[in-house]
């Protein structure tokens, strides 16, 4: 495809928020095709200059119009060598922080790559914890300590539980554990045993039978497991118990794992913190 | 702590992005701290009024300065009622999708909440199979498909490769493998056999051996383990054996999980996606 448009996400830290950000301006703009880099550690006019600067003119020597650059850079001189090159520049960072010192009140640090570091030690301890616990609490596999737990997932085998659970730790340092409801508990009629201490900590997960036969037979092909009737059969029963033991639950089917998560903390109401 | 100023990230999709995005800009003001509120999924005029604007004449009436809003709204008509609320507003939608229309010559679709939603079935897909990857790969725990793995992180245990491994494949859809160096792969003085095999696909972490002995002593206290003589023993040898199979490793003592992870990614030249 040559005549792609370049996008270019620079950034003096990871450059994941500014990566996040212009791509969910560019999904405004569909049927658009980019190609997309990204220059992180941009943190100094030397690198703006080696590292960004060859990439800019070879965009606009393609003829497929002036680059697009979404940038956050703290260090001025570094956004000026940009800001005049000739590409369209949006830099996050310079268009914000000017309107939020002037509310504030007060003058910005202008410190380099301050998110996305582990400046804060505490902070970064309890996320790593977090993620440690869910690692060790998926699929129902251990059973000690749930009390810690902030929520506990349940569903079916491959309802979105593993994916979700890791989300809430990864990016939001909370403890999620998920646990898996097995056609055992349908006979039994009654929630796992361990669960029955932790009842205002779970959270049900349920999905479209269709939606989960694809999933599970890309798993274990044609087997019992990925029938579309034993699907059926699951999901019923488990939305069942969902609705009989009063957890409350989602439809996970056409959610991605934001969508999910953020749903999750918002219905236990847990105010959360990005990292 | 009564003096705190609101922060509200308000966004009709998770408002995930917005989030990220307002917290980079409010680290750069340190020492001050603000009560965050998040408000996801408000896509409609009703919502903003019912949901947001109760929260917003909250915090204009505790007196601590307007509240800061960060939002993004593709709904003009919710836009407005925050604009007009008396709050301090930053959105990000409106302030970037007009020179970005003019720039890229088309009209955006104005489309609620496309990014971090699961319209693209086949990349949400890759990303499900990169974590489900990563998690069957964790801490050498299978040696199975190997060779699909875009990138096998090696080093002693405690050193990062597991939160490393999910991140790259939830934030970037990274098959991320991760293999832990140990003592009896320093005594054979040679990498682990199945290693061998895929010498292009390893990347190393190495740590200080105090950091490490931190981290090992609260995970088994007093254990040989998290002895420090035993850490730094652990730690020479490991990076001994990078050197010596020209391994390109990091030392990620002081760095967060996202700058690990985007530096492993631009050492290995894969351009990222994000989700």
């Amino acid at each position: 495809m040559p005549d792609r448009r370049t996008v270019l996400f620079v950034s003096d830290g990871t450059g994941i928020t500014v990566q996040m950000l212009g791509h969910s301006l560019l999904t405004q703009f569909e049927g658009l095709q980019f190609k997309e880099v990204t220059l992180p550690f941009i943190d100094s006019l030397r690198k703006a200059e080696e590292e960004c600067m060859p990439r800019i003119r070879e965009a606009l020597a393609t003829g497929n119009g002036a680059p697009i650059v979404f940038s956050t850079l703290v260090n001025r001189e570094a956004r000026d060598v940009i800001r005049t090159s000739g590409a369209l520049v949006f830099d996050f960072f310079e268009t914000f922080i000017d309107p939020l010192e002037a509310g504030l009140g007060i003058k910005s640090n202008h410190t380099i790559g301050r998110s996305h570091s582990s400046a804060d030690k505490q902070e970064y301890k309890a996320r790593i914890e977090a993620i440690n616990f869910s690692m060790a609490h998926d699929d129902g596999a251990s059973h000690r300590d749930l009390a810690e737990a902030d929520v506990i997932l349940v569903g079916v085998s491959r309802s979105g539980k593993t994916p979700t659970s890791l989300y809430l730790a990864m990016q939001f340092g909370i403890k999620a554990a998920n646990y898996p409801l097995i056609p055992e508990d349908f006979e039994r009629r009654s929630l796992p045993e361990v669960l029955k201490n932790y009842r205002g900590k779970l959270y049900g997960l349920s999905i479209a039978p269709e939606r989960l036969r694809e999933i599970r037979q890309e798993r274990r092909p044609d087997s019992e497991y990925a029938k579309l009737s034993n699907c059926r059969f699951e999901v019923e029963q488990a939305e069942l118990m969902m609705r009989r033991e009063n957890i409350h639950w989602i439809n996970s089917t056409t959610k991605s794992i934001e969508e999910i998560a953020t749903t999750v903390l918002r219905d236990i109401k847990i105010e959360r913190h990005v990292y």
